[in-house]
């Protein structure tokens, strides 16, 4: 978990939009898998690090929103990486059971396969 | 490379964001690193899947880009994914030497190592 020092400095470094986000990869930590993209708030960002669990900004919902307080399909933060831009982060994750609301693990499902678009996983 | 039915295919399931813009994910195919975040508009999604070198949208420089032009460090499309609500794809590529115009390999590569940012990679 972060400390507020840690907090400030994250939030210092990284460029909110005009909307006040930034873009959210979330990648399983161990295999690699991309899970999905979504979108961080500073509130979001600043639970993320200092409770160790993923925050993101519901842009649907225009609320904050705890990956998993519902379903339980939690995102236990592992590592909190800021790209070259700092407009974008990559939050490194341990996923509970799976990341999308279709109940398969990625968000990542439709491929582009023999000249049409085919649902995997 | 797809033809022009499935491009049409692609373009029909995309969601467009008011800017008409999706987002995009990069991944190493083989290793799983994700190497930057970037934009496509519906020109920058026909290109990559027509010649499978991925291009994007540049919002600074308002112009069709395709990745490694200057640099030589093109991308080529191994997959094309597209997300549960269709506002963001994943393209699993094969990286020529680096992503970053920093030179680094990826594009996230500070991160937030014993409460402070730190430059990895």
């Amino acid at each position: 978990m972060a400390d507020a020092k840690t907090v400030s400095a994250v939030l210092d470094a990284l460029k909110f939009d005009e909307r006040g986000l930034v873009a959210a990869i979330a990648q399983q930590h161990d295999t690699g898998e991309v899970l999905m993209l979504a979108w961080m708030d500073r509130q979001a960002v600043t639970k993320t690090l200092e409770t160790g669990q993923v925050h993101y900004w519901s842009r649907s919902r225009q609320a904050l929103w705890r990956k998993g307080e519902t379903s339980g399909h939690t995102q236990a933060l592992i590592e909190f990486r800021i790209d070259c831009d700092a407009d974008a982060v990559l939050v490194r994750v341990d996923q509970t059971a799976v990341a999308c609301h279709t109940g398969r693990r990625s968000c990542f499902f439709t491929t582009v396969r023999e000249g049409k678009l085919e649902v995997i996983g």
